[in-house]
């Protein structure tokens, strides 16, 4: 799927490939989940061999920047909202006056970069270049990270009190969190160093304020690196609490199966003796021979108690 | 909230913001969870943009130094008292002879120094100038971080004790130390960093007494990192000691369990059968009969008891 | 076991040792777990110490380049599909206008390469030369490892489904691939610097645009250690819920097991009572004795039912 | 707590601080956990000031050589003895010919020094001046390390035989050296850079000689090191291996209470069915009743107990 | 205990301490765990300072290579055949003509070294010089390290088809397993570096043709730290999922117990109640009482059958 806008005299224009021309001053292509056959359209018209952009759709490419002849190819990571949430990468081509990006999934931000452009304001994003749009776009995915990342810090709050409160099962939720976080983890790092190059290098494509946000941005990714990080090894740390809880309550559960076992094992025990029937056994016809039978067991049953409050069994 | 200070031969004033003026010495901004009003006034005045002011009330940035064409940006981390001790970011802005601290959290150490001014001691702490005060001011917060170590120290004593003594779940309070050492251990590293480029760089606001002064709390996070680090690794050893100790409390009830219901296993079924209605049972009439079941009983279960005690499992 | 491909003029033979000659612009020697006989014909033919063969034969060998006087020796490890997918190294000796590759075990790539030999393309992948054949052998296996990494996500899949719905035994599965990832993380990262020095070094066997080639082939395995590595913690995590699972049916199990116990205990408790054989007992000629008691039993249960309900261990 | 030696002409003299003078060649100071008073009179005496001094007795300072422009202070680890063994910072202080240590707990290796120095061989210590005589110091400490984790070794040869022999619970001994080793690790790790500046740095306050000496210091430092590292992943396999002999027990605990439940299921529920006063029953008048009924009971047991010896349940 | 071997004209003596002369081209002198005696002697004769001697024989001694003034001293760890197999330090003396082996512990490699000698190949290890001894010496060590590390992966293999088997316990397996892996880490790590400095550094005791038979031991020693590496990882998955098996074994027991309990739960409860004494019960004399409470029993018990099986608690 092609969207092309082309951007000339203060004005936005939706176009097609045909129109691409180096009067616009910025023209953004965006390719989702292109055919074969936009693909080899696409090719020809931006003369960018097809093997080249079908790196640009491998989700599972490393992040990093290309110089090329020709042109500028920046691989970069986003989160991909799918059952789980894990990151997808997709490609940037920076050449001449044309932004292509490139992607085999559903990025969020760039659907969101778009509606932007659409709705309000093109002039604030696209006047000032190639740099700073690229900019915006990288800037929309660090936000996409740092809304999902800051939503988990939530989900763990409510993880740790489910974890003290009652028996609930969290641990396949905790296994949710920490795969999100592995994949951010890989994501964010490899993202870091591409922000390291652009806000280093002197590429024709970024001024220095560019290159200042840029920065910005390096932080913001550092930022989000130490949070995830943090998030891990609290996660980690309440599975083992859950294993332990988990241990403890099977204790509980143990306990109360084995006193009432043993509370009953010599009562039950002396109601069979009297239940057998041999002719002759003693107190049988005791008249107060129940009484005695039935005063022995509450003793035994008393004692045991007494024995399991004091250590501690029932509290 | 803002509370200013401004310092003027000798003399501590507290000032409002349209009284800030180049007499003074030096002035001390504190401004804690500003409104959106009071951040736009804050920002005219000293003039440094407002975007850059939010920067500062960021709880979770990463700690830096930066140098401005106009201004100095410290970004520190903190201690924070809430539910459980965890840290928050706040920014320290130094220009002319402005000191401003920025912070959307309440910090302890920031309370204590203005305190100390307002009470005893503004000579000692503002007459030695903005270099000086900052060092004051970090040294607040790594004597903050400290406290709060030395506490745990003897929580971990409290805590290894309860676990060897008896049957308390201790687990909750290790999940509540690890998280708060996981935060501490982020917080000081980053910190050790700012105060590791403090303490080297010829930066226009320390002199070379300040810079000293600073090698000193470099030296002092250090120490707190590696405690930290040590603490860090013995719950981690306690956390391993308290799980094998429930297992082994497991064994301990399901021996128990086991020795109940195996001790009355046999006798109970003798009981059975000769409660068992048939009109021709061996030995039901015979006087001695019932004695001669309850002697095999007995053996049965003294024959048990001493199998138990050669295993073990009675002690 | 030897098989010999010489290419002249667009034209591919299969040949023998003692047709080896300079005409050919490649000769490609195949050599699979030779005899000790084929070895030092070999050895002889090709003028290459046989102790240096055997170096190419050892599985475990350490993949590295070197330059020898008269060859270039590269020991890559390959992808190994025995009981379980392991890993084997394998040594490729380029000597003059020969290629040989040396291993002891099926290596599928290599036969990949021979059939496309055979059948299709020879001009397309000799034309180029020595360096760009080395190419087209490394990439078979990135891609072979890449393929086997790509399933293991599926398998990912499958066993994390299987962990959340029912309880079948995961553990011999996730150990499986745990193994098949220790092998290919210390494959690929050895291999991953054989390739960084192939794409950096200018040895006379590759060309600039070989070096290229080379350069894509060493993102591709950081792109593999990069999957592998996040696979491995994933299956980590598995591994622990796994086990938190099986913890929390036993749990399950275990409140069965209690339930049952507790609820009977003093029922049955209560008939062995009125089963004892005194001549004088409460109620025992009473017409509604036997529903009195029978009323208190269910009473009983019932209470029981009642605070399992509340404990929620009946859901 | 003072106590001062001075050496002059092969004579070693306990003097005061009031003695304190140029003439003697070396002077030591050992100054053990003092009072408010003394820590004054030494700073005046030595004329350092207090504060410096109170470095040297902060138990949790970091490891590290300061050079001031008067004296050197060389802040080190050694173990110490109380509940459990763990370690503590002290300072050793040198300026001109007086060698000052400083610590607030007991150090064991500084009254070995002090009685070595008292009764035997003041000449040989003293005599090759400060530099030998710190060198003997560290390596006091060095030995004493030493000691403790060649008994360590001991320690964890028992606790691994306890473990493969029977079941007594080895948890809090692991803990006990676990906690050892954490302390050791820290310090001897920051112990061994000290070393390293001693051995390479060219400090007025030792010779080339006692810089060799020094450096075989590093190395039984390094090599303390490796033993401690290679007990702690000793421990930690035996921490696992006894987690899991735990479950093995319980599972052979659960065993037998399962067979015997199992066992008697049957026959207890048949003596009941018998035991019921129903008036019309199979059997029950039959004269040979009883014993098809036993029979029947013995046959089921045995059944069971052929399918547990199947299963190997029964060993 | 020593043996010597002087090497002169192609000729092998065995010699005594007082017979070295610098007439041999090459002598070697074995001491295995020397008494004080022996060592003075040695010490004498060779004139390396007994201080000096006792390194070598320190089996925890750190491997490294010394050059002193007047000799090389090499620290090589050897694996250690005692009731586990761990590892051992040796010291290498080369002075002139002389290569002194010193050992406290019984090292197999070098009884084999010397067998070599007395029985089959003096000439070829010999004439080369003392550099290729040494290089002899040191592979001997590497094959013995080899050898245990192959056997060491037929045992895994073993150990993970009894770990899917059946219900052995491999755990005192695994851990022994992992403790000689332990001491091997430490040990190649740092013989590797002992080889590094070998390969590299003009010392005159190794010819270029020495340096680049240690290059390929360097190398093998490599292999042997990844494979060790790889067999550690997985043998840390098998302790994991010995473990889980564990749990899952328990599972499957405590089902049968619980299946068992709650099957004749109630049908014995029933045997109960018609097990009472009262005189007026339903059903208690019509002649099919007995059928129509079995019926009951055995719908009760069909039922809960029909529950497990469709809990698949039953297989």
């Amino acid at each position: 799927m092609l969207k092309i806008l082309g951007y000339i005299n203060n004005d936005l224009k939706k176009i097609t490939l045909n129109e691409l021309s180096e009067e616009y001053s910025l023209i953004w292509i965006d390719c989702y989940a292109p055919s074969d056959d936009e693909l080899l359209q696409l090719s020809k018209k931006i003369d960018i061999e097809i093997e080249e952009l079908k790196v640009g759709l491998d989700e599972q490419e490393v992040p990093r920047v290309e110089e090329e002849d020709e042109y500028y190819l920046i691989i970069y990571k986003a989160p991909l909202f799918e059952e789980d949430i894990t990151t997808t990468s997709f490609g940037i081509y920076i050449k001449d006056n044309i932004i292509l990006t490139l992607h085999i999934d559903k990025i969020k931000s760039i659907g969101k970069i778009y509606n932007l452009l659409k709705t309000k304001k093109p002039k604030i994003l696209l006047d000032r270049g190639k740099g700073f749009f690229l900019y915006n776009l990288l800037n929309q995915i660090t936000l996409s990270y740092s809304k999902i990342i800051l939503n988990l810090e939530d989900e763990l709050d409510k993880l740790e009190s489910n974890l003290l409160q009652d028996q609930n099962n969290i641990t396949g939720e905790i296994l949710q969190l920490r795969k999100t976080l592995v994949y951010f983890h890989k994501a964010l790092v490899s993202n870091k160093d591409v922000l390291s190059i652009l806000k280093r290098k002197y590429l024709p494509i970024t001024t220095q304020d560019d290159r200042e946000h840029i920065e910005d941005l390096y932080y913001d990714t550092l930022q989000l690196i130490d949070m995830e990080t943090t998030y891990r090894e609290l996660l980690v740390s309440m599975m083992d609490m859950s294993l332990s809880l988990e241990n403890i309550r099977m204790n509980q559960i143990m306990k109360v199966l084995t006193m009432v076992t043993t509370l009953f094992a010599v009562p039950v025990w002396i109601t069979g003796i009297y239940g057998m029937n041999f002719k002759y056994m003693p107190l049988l016809n005791n008249p107060y021979g129940f009484w005695i039978v039935m005063g022995i067991s509450a003793i035994i049953i008393l004692i045991l108690l007494y024995v399991f409050l004091k250590e501690k069994w029932i509290k």
